[in-house]
């Protein structure tokens, strides 16, 4: 199986890793960026090309990993060619592929974070398909079960939403972490001290629901303690508007 | 080494089976309400107490795991006894322990997150050691050191830090979780597809700085994205406004 490669950014980086690890001929790395695309095809063994009319028009599938508001720029180049077209974005409608006349078209959003400089394994990644026929939408299985062993069947509505849970379980969630940090370094006190807790906050909700293994002074209604964290929050406006914001809404939940 | 444990709850639970673990003596389990007592000592086959008259005066270690407003009263009890006398809160300064007129004292603040219903390694527990008097903290040191690999000193004012920080850390991360949770329900989408997420999320600051690994679209200033967002939660005007609280703040440290 053919496959090109269209974007060089964290999500292009493993999930082009995670075909060629299982097996899939990557022929070609696109990137607007040269240096990008061989940067990444240099590592996998690849092609880099920076110009969209070098890109092979007969490969079997075309992955797009660029920014979102690139994919139409990217897919519209890409009418005619022999293979499936697919594009990887949470926030993206599948209707984006149809409208620049593609007719073998389809989506794979991996459900997961990624940062280039940390390896994981993709097995693990719940990869969420739609496509356009269902011609497409088998040929997407049988790829995307080569890669990952949580596969999902997902319409692009419900593809935001979990785009949406996943802002607040992964991108705010570090930055509560961030902001924890920040509590301790302007008080010279280490981070490491609270990485058990933070693999332990997340392993909980492994096999229990959140709500029912919340703690802390909100949930308590522990009005002490969290007058207490707002004092010493009094130089830090922010903190202590995110502080009150999440009490309260704990606050409610519990009520 | 004889010790008393004052307290059923969640951390007098599982500080109890790892000192129980660890080869310590568990001479009484005391809770004022007795069935509590009880169900905790059975487990660990040891003596329930519910009268504070009834503990044992020459214990060499007293353990108060009670509620942050209850420290007092209790503490208040074990003058004149012949052991150490600890208490185990994050947000309670030391001093409390000397107002009420003990003499052999100190503070050792398990930073973790416990619910009886989950299993833990307490050697992996950071446990944060305060004392009375340099006696008192080689003391600590000693029964700390077989509880856990991870013993830090720690001030009170510093531990109040520590307890701020986890809030952000641990119980406001697990109230995103259950809110991303409460956005799947909402859609007939399950929450175990949110998991692996979860977990690479806190994962990655163990070996990256928050900062250094943020991702989503308050990050990349993806105004789109996140209008989008907002327009998804227009009927769940709570969410709404921890999304924008959040994103803003977010946009703000990466500006």
């Amino acid at each position: 199986m053919k496959i090109v490669c269209l974007g060089s950014g964290n999500v292009a980086t493993h999930l082009a890793k995670a075909i060629k690890e299982s097996g899939g001929d990557l022929i070609q790395i696109w990137s607007k960026t040269l240096a990008n695309a061989q940067a990444l095809a240099s590592v996998l063994n690849s092609r880099p090309v920076d110009d969209i009319k070098d890109i092979d028009r007969d490969a079997d599938l075309y992955l797009i990993c660029v920014k979102d508001d690139a994919i139409e720029t990217v897919a519209a180049q890409l009418t005619g060619v022999k293979g499936l077209v697919v594009h990887t974005s949470g926030a993206t409608a599948i209707e984006i592929l149809e409208r620049v006349g593609l007719s073998n078209y389809g989506v794979m959003y991996p459900l997961q974070t990624f940062s280039k400089s940390r390896n994981l394994d993709f097995k693990q990644v719940p990869l969420c398909l739609e496509a356009g026929s269902e011609g497409a939408l088998q040929q997407l299985h049988a790829i995307a079960a080569r890669l990952s062993s949580l596969v999902y069947e997902v319409s692009s509505d419900d593809r935001k939403l979990l785009h949406l849970a996943a802002v607040f379980a992964c991108n705010f969630t570090n930055h509560l972490y961030h902001l924890s940090a920040k509590i301790l370094q302007q008080n010279q006190l280490h981070f490491d001290m609270l990485k058990p807790l933070i693999i332990e906050t997340a392993a909980k909700v492994q096999t229990a629901l959140p709500e029912s293994v919340q703690t802390g002074p909100a949930v308590r209604n522990d009005e002490l303690t969290m007058n207490k964290h707002l004092e010493l929050l009094k130089n830090m406006p922010e903190l202590a508007d995110i502080y009150e914001t999440l009490s309260n809404s704990i606050k409610k939940t519990y009520l």
